[in-house]
């Protein structure tokens, strides 16, 4: 029986000696790598944050020192060691183990922080908190990658957390020199830099653990006061931009030793102020297959074999891979095509692209806002930007693609992969907002297409859209084989026209009151499954898949006057989606034909698989066949 | 005969020797004074940036090397000197002269940046856009104020600009130690730290202007190429936050020497790659009224005297007065509430609430993503915070609201200033985006209280809620006198029951169509023209206000299902405002009475004051009339 097996709370880890924790160590890496693989999810980054959350549950006192996990996805230790072990199995499905912190699951997590930059923030909150209440002894721990201190918000936060001087808020830098690719930017060279130096090797180097090992701490005073002796003066290494800030900066530590990490905390706990601990680590760390990848270190992994790391199981060629090919053509035949990365080429299909044109790639880091804005830049000295980002991640750029990029009429294309529901990633992670956000900007256009060949025909359009922002979005996953049109309009395609049954004929049909199915994207089978509810309660059933939300064609609109029913069918929230957007438009033109929407309620998605999740919305086929069916009986009925 | 008349154009700027410029400086002071104290403007911005756009205009070539000006107010001086000299009698008035740049009014104007902390994101995308077309030896200017720097998109564009070796970025930061406020923060206290060590004070002496003079560079190897000699020593003001990422650093330069500026400017030119420019400047110089201002040395004035510089005309109690006397009294009888601005304590009227409770106000610089996330934080260490911010900017921090605090079921409220049509700062300034952007979070309250009394219920129910962000929004300028509603219902008050003319009966009333017009928050003249129109064209009109768009009660849906027809009056855009709430919910319900929206189009508004820009969009009470005639019409022949 392991170490493992004794832990059923933060309690059991304050008992262990460093020998017991190293131990602790190892087991935990075999059984992360043992469950994970058998569920997918975040590998790489645990594997990295081993050392670093024993270390923070012995020093501090969870739950009466909060502990913050940026990008939550780095918490999976934190579970184990907070009596979650043995859900571990039940990771990231349907009524399981969340993956990223839930205030559900355990009074140890306050928040769930699943889009990067956020904790210091909290962080500042929380610790201004303590201070008004008369708390001032409880600590406020983050956990943040050098990744995440990209990001905009870490810089605000950071430039709060400095003011509160007896506000002890520790930021323990997890620097793997990554965010999900290689962090980039001035500062992740100024820490690569930092790394290069001899001294530092010889902070990492094993050895006796004095505090001079800790390496250099701003407060001269506070370093006298506290006994520094020798080795301090060798071991200095000033890192002035958080000591400009007036944060005291303890580091670089070796994130992999378990006891220097405890040492470094110890004295930040004591400190009594806002201090940064800087450690460096690997991610993957302990497991071949993931410190061998150089792309990602397995951030985030499918099912895998727990050996080799291989996927188990065959994928069929996705959205994005349709998208990134299609892009390096575009780019193949248009040299003032530039792409746009918020470090995430990988994951959003530029890395291909990159590798063809490495001087028309640009990874910005975890910097959405800036994404944008640069790209306006890029757009007013003559180059069409593609900004390829997760939609759920466009949210941090709302006001930079409406007041930078819109307001000025800049062509820039934007894509979003992941739109819609996303699933086992939970409730921050579903591309369900950016109709809602990007309908709101004028003179944008926005594409939703079904298939693989209407995304490469948007997306070819789009990027000949010189006069304002545009938009393509499409789900997680693979792309449903090439849909047939019934017939092509100018404006729309027309996928379904019935009744088809023989007994039928054209004119009778004409005389059946009349329902318009409009299919916005991928929901298609959703769109059938409305036109032939309708059929069977004697409707005449049309459903026509336009692309674009905006602009909306007229044609549409006088389609619509002609039905007696419009259902509208699209993978986003229901406040400001396609169906409100088509809502007003019928509204200003005076069509009051009825109008009823299959859309995502206004409400945070708990984490399952997509399909479970639409399964729960009745979002999937059967139930819209059933809600249509009502919907038909209803309109009779009135 | 003045120089200023002689200036046509930048050309005229090169000619100029030192004195000269000076001279031209005072010049320019005098016809800021008096051309802004007639129009109202932003004075004291401008005031302080004279010397460092002569010398920007000087040393570089707009517009092919493009000049940004962040937050675009402080342009005025560009403007003057790029051949709009003529047109300030017309400033921030229809059709006349914009407050911000405008690239319609000129080739030297490139962007309109006149959200904070933009425009070195558009520098570093237009000097990507150079390299990559061998455009290498255009510079790229950007002036950025030091409150800026607060905010999280300059650290992200730091961080990329950093990258860039070869790309020619010269950053003006123009430190005068505020925003609209003093600024804030560790970085603050860090330039503050600067101005008072010795060195500074020799530096910003008046004396021989040697390069030496200009301060400490980075580069020592460069120094020395370029002839640095002694003096260097003494100057070195080591300004580690920049050039630990990479960044060369000039300064402190004084900002107001118009040759010492123009020297580092030649020199950051002629460096070649990302450089920082330090200036340090007195806003409001050279306007006593300005200068003795301690609040915001006026920052941005109405129509003033050009001596005194005390307002002329009267003000009625506005908005902001109610909101901040009444959270005044919420927090002397809750200690749990706390207040949060980004830089705008004045404008957003929580400098009375920092005198009453100092330590239960935050400040937390031009960061609005900060501070939503760390009112996320307060809420969690048990805290209500009130967000006062204007509607325009909670753009920056939609995704820090859904995510950080409405995942959370935390109660944060959000205080919504300047909503609906703003008028004379433009299309960046308008706040008409709100709600369609706070509609789309899970579980929100909104509220659009139509007068004083309203507003001060919303704000005290706002401060009980605990489980989820709430917000109040209110226009800017006067609160109309408080309207006496016919009833309160339990979900609305009823404004307007009509006809009520004697010879009519209640029975012959409501056997007439309906008209139910919903009126959300201060257009409630519309709301009453709208229903004076209904009746003239032989409808029942009843005008009811929830104040609540959101939730949308059940009983204002019910009252729909029996109307004939359903107006609604609101400040907002059109897509996915209040209008469209109330539109979905009665799609859901399955009530299909026809629905009519007066609301603000999706399109940028130019500048104008409140009352045009309504006119403008048909959006004034006689517009309204007959738009909602004509719908009666309509609704009668279909």
């Amino acid at each position: 029986m392991g170490i493992l097996e004794t832990i059923s709370s933060p309690a059991d880890i304050k008992q262990l000696d460093t020998p017991a924790l190293e131990e602790l160590a190892a087991e935990i890496r075999s059984f992360l790598i043992e469950k994970v693989s058998a569920t997918g999810g975040h590998l790489g980054p645990n594997l990295g944050v081993v050392e670093l959350t024993l270390a923070m549950h012995k020093v501090f006192d969870s739950p009466t020192d909060p502990l913050l996990f940026d990008t939550g996805h780095q918490s999976y230790v934190h579970k184990i060691l907070t009596g979650r072990r043995d859900l571990f199995d039940t990771l990231r499905q349907k009524d399981g183990l969340s993956g990223y912190p839930d205030r559900a699951e355990s009074p140890h997590d306050w928040t769930e922080s699943s889009h990067a930059s956020a904790a210091l923030s909290y962080a500042d909150g929380l610790a201004k908190a303590f201070e008004l209440g008369g708390q001032a002894h409880r600590h406020v721990v983050a956990l943040v990658g050098d990744g995440a201190l990209t990001g905009g918000m870490c810089w605000e936060a950071l430039n709060n957390i400095a003011t509160g001087k007896k506000r002890s808020v520790i930021v323990v830098v997890n620097d793997n020199g990554r965010s999900y690719s290689p962090t980039i930017g001035g500062m992740a060279e100024n820490l690569a830099a930092l790394r290069l130096q001899p001294v530092y090797d010889k902070v990492m180097e094993s050895g006796k653990n004095t505090l001079g090992r800790m390496g250099w701490v701003g407060d001269r005073t506070f370093q006298l006061i506290h006994g520094f002796k020798e080795g301090v003066k060798h071991t200095v290494i000033p890192h002035e931009m958080f000591s400009d800030l007036g944060l005291k900066y303890i580091g670089p530590v070796d994130g992999h030793d378990v006891r220097q990490v405890e040492n470094a905390l110890r004295y930040a706990k004591d400190y009594g102020g806002p201090v940064i601990v800087h450690t460096m680590t690997r991610k993957g760390k302990g497991f071949d297959p993931a410190e061998q990848n150089e792309a990602d270190q397995m951030h985030a992994t499918g099912v895998i074999d727990p050996v080799t790391g291989e996927p188990i199981g065959t994928s069929k060629p996705g959205w994005t891979k349709v998208f990134s090919q299609h892009l390096i053509e575009l780019a193949n035949r248009d040299d003032n095509l530039v792409a746009i990365t918020a470090a995430m080429a990988g994951p959003t299909g530029l890395t291909e692209f990159a590798e063809v044109h490495p001087s028309r790639t640009f990874d910005v880091g975890i910097a959405e806002q800036h994404a944008l804005t640069s790209a306006a830049g890029l757009a007013l000295g003559g180059y069409h930007p593609v900004v390829a980002v997760y939609s759920t991640f466009l949210n941090r750029a709302f006001d930079q693609t409406l007041m930078d990029v819109a307001l000025l009429r800049l062509g820039v294309t934007i894509v979003l992969d992941r739109a819609g529901v996303t699933g086992s990633d939970g409730p921050s992670h579903n591309g369900m907002w950016d109709l809602s956000i990007m309908g709101i900007v004028p003179g944008i256009h926005i594409a939703a297409p079904r298939d693989g060949a209407r995304l490469r025909r948007a997306l070819t359009r789009c990027c000949a859209i010189s006069e304002g922002p545009s938009v393509v979005r499409f789900p997680k996953g693979n792309v449903p084989a090439d849909l047939p049109a019934v017939r092509e309009e100018e404006d729309f395609d027309v996928l379904f026209e019935g009744p088809t049954d023989s007994g039928a004929t054209a004119g009778l049909q004409k005389d059946r009151p009349h329902v318009l199915v409009v299919n916005y994207g991928a929901l298609t089978l959703q769109s059938q499954a409305a036109a032939d509810a309708a059929v069977e309660q004697g409707y005449r059933a049309t459903v026509v898949d336009p692309t674009w939300v905006l602009p909306c064609a007229d044609s549409l609109v006088q389609l619509a006057a002609q039905a007696d029913l419009v259902v509208t069918v699209e993978d986003n929230g229901e406040h400001g989606g396609a169906g409100s957007v088509l809502q007003r438009h019928l509204n200003a033109t005076g069509v009051d034909t009825p109008v009823r929407h299959i859309a995502i309620p206004q409400q945070f998605l708990a984490h399952a698989s997509r399909s479970e999740v639409l399964a729960e919305l009745d979002m999937d086929p059967d139930a819209v066949h059933e809600r249509v069916r009502e919907w038909c009986v209803q309109l009779r009925e009135s």
